[in-house]
């Protein structure tokens, strides 16, 4: 396997935290003093087919430990297992946590790539800033975590459409109950091998939209991938199921603006207010995830230049009154788990507003589909490949 | 050591649940079963002088696990020590976690005391039921609870001031990646013997209040004690001691509504905007955590009948008036651990707010202070007390 420095054009750590106010490069663990203790036994590969997200892991984890009095520890690759967890633990009782999602693919080249994953880096880097945890090196954690999936090469699946779900996570482990900056702290990245998401076709998903609850709010966590985030959304997700749909449409906002979906950004796809053809998502204003799905689907749009792509606010009344005069054309969630995950009916004030969506797949969420797997799978040649 | 049953005039867990949505009574463990596991040694007990709130535990400590499949499990009383920890495990990831925070006391008569328990086993549901975390039968906990402390009774300090606090935590224990209902939780009691908190004196606090920040929402998980509501909060404590500021004043909307102060809730004593001697709270509108001690100052001062006590909205504005016309007597925060803790000096917008805080506790909070550790230490008779 080639190492990560030899990624093509892409930029490296150093340069995507140049003039970034996280320095993240002071201290950090080094991935060359990375101790391995293999497993001593192998568990068996799943069955891709119907497997449920996240629910089957890997022979190994990635763990680096970190103390305020001695910094950053070795990064350790070993069998995967229980955490022994101090019962007074910050993660535990004041949720100084965060995560990351990111995947390995396997090609018809039988390699294996990541798909910009020093967004990822730096995100986490960020959501640790906010969360009061210590900064650490972007090329350091992606070269430990690159060792870890070559080690698990095996559990990458043989598949133009699986792949191997990796999982950074950081908690603070201060062993105290002061609210406080935690003075102990815990990396570790553990890997799930997850089955092809669109396996039995694209299924539009309904949603619920109502402001009883609100995901995130300006001067919240809302941006950054932290636990605290998610935990609470749950409630909602299954007041959503009771309404008869199958996810939150998060507004925000006496307007009611669309923010996100679910765990997935939220893009429009829409002849706009001023007859334009647009591909809209809610801007990165702080109570938006910046999603590495999103941001390539940005990317993407903008560099075919066939229409305007904006991040831009949107409210239900907008969305409401585009229905009215078949001005939508599409609407998808975007994330790392599905890509694209078409929208079908949004359930809004005891109305059921019906979004288009031809073929469950429609034309712009199945090009972007396509384009983003190609680059993925290493179909496509793209700088946006990092070969494991 | 009497039964809880027998705390006089107390009203019941079943009493409290009445008229309450969230039943809790249906499935839950039986403090009957409860499994006691002796520790073999026992650590020293600490100094209390100076003793950093919550870094040195007890002896034991108490288990309860749930399973979807198995409901609840017996609960042990077990030594202290690290859990064993999935490293899929919801808490970790998804912030599915609650906690409570309580005290004994030990009382001239040499009798142990729990102060208004069932309002905190009561909150610990509500939490549960927000946290999508299985309910259970408030008084089996309790009743848990005080066998733990009962084990552990040398550790409560024969001390008219400090105490020994009590930490109930319950995680989502669900060791797969979706974001969901958890499977598997666990619920564990931790205790820690503090010191008096106004061992030094007391020592007004100065806040900084500003808006960059905000703790809660409505639509968010503020009126519960979620862990999330924490971590997210330390980076900004951490701003406030920037600009030279000891905690945060949360503030609220565009009218800078005053909600809480770093983890405590807020009381205003001063002549009101009609001239009127008034103690105000915020309301409990969803933002605003229900304190125990909060609701104990409420209904001690409704019940003097000395002056209005009122829960009403409260902004910067009306508090700057306030102080301009002199008619601001005391501002205070309110929590377990210090019952009350005066308010010195507010820098908002630039300026540094003066609040009178005569003696460093004065009058109100004093008395305030002394009736409430009178009754919680035993020295005066009261059904809020609940013999261990």
């Amino acid at each position: 396997m080639a190492s990560v420095a030899s990624a093509t054009s892409a930029p490296s750590s150093q340069e995507i935290l140049k003039n970034n106010d996280v320095a993240g490069n002071a201290s950090s663990f080094k991935a060359t003093d990375t101790v391995i203790q293999l497993a001593q036994t192998h568990k068996p590969k799943p069955d891709l087919n119907g497997l449920v997200f996240g629910t089957i892991f890997t022979d190994h984890m990635l763990t680096i430990e970190w103390s305020l009095e001695e910094g950053w520890q070795k990064p350790h690759i070993q069998p995967f297992g229980n955490l022994s967890i101090h019962p007074g633990c910050s993660a535990l009782h004041y949720a100084v946590q965060l995560f990351e999602g990111m995947k390995a693919y396997r090609g018809p080249d039988n390699k294996v790539r990541l798909f910009r994953p020093m967004i990822n880096m730096k995100r986490m880097l960020k959501s640790a800033h906010r969360a009061c945890l210590p900064s650490f090196d972007c090329a350091e954690l992606l070269e430990c975590i690159r060792k870890l999936v070559e080690v698990d090469q095996d559990w990458v699946p043989h598949s133009d459409s699986a792949s191997l779900y990796i999982r950074p996570t950081f908690l603070g482990t201060e062993p105290t109950l002061g609210v406080k900056k935690p003075r102990k702290a815990l990396l570790f990245v553990i890997l799930s091998p997850v089955g092809s998401y669109f396996s039995t076709g694209a299924k539009p998903v309904s949603l619920w939209a109502d402001s009883k609850y609100i995901r995130a709010w300006r001067g919240g966590t809302g941006d950054c991938k932290m636990g605290g985030n998610y935990g609470a959304s749950i409630y909602a997700q299954y007041e959503a199921v009771d309404y008869g749909c199958q996810q939150v449409l998060w507004l925000y906002g006496n307007d009611h603006q669309i923010t996100e979906v679910g765990t997935m950004n939220l893009f429009l796809y829409w002849v706009n207010e001023k007859g334009e053809e647009e591909l809209a998502t809610p801007p990165l204003d702080g109570i938006i995830l910046p999603g590495v799905t999103r941001q390539s689907i940005l990317e993407l749009a903008r560099k075919w230049g066939e229409f305007k792509v904006s991040e831009r606010y949107l409210t239900m009344a907008d969305l409401r009154q585009a229905l009215e005069e078949n001005r939508v054309r599409e609407m998808f969630g975007s994330g790392t788990a599905c890509v694209v995950s078409p929208v079908g009916r949004i359930l809004y004030q005891g109305e059921n507003l019906h979004i288009p969506c031809e073929g469950n797949l429609p034309p712009l969420a199945s090009r972007l589909l396509k384009e983003l797997t190609d680059i993925q799978y290493g179909r496509t040649p793209s700088d946006w490949s990092c070969i494991v």
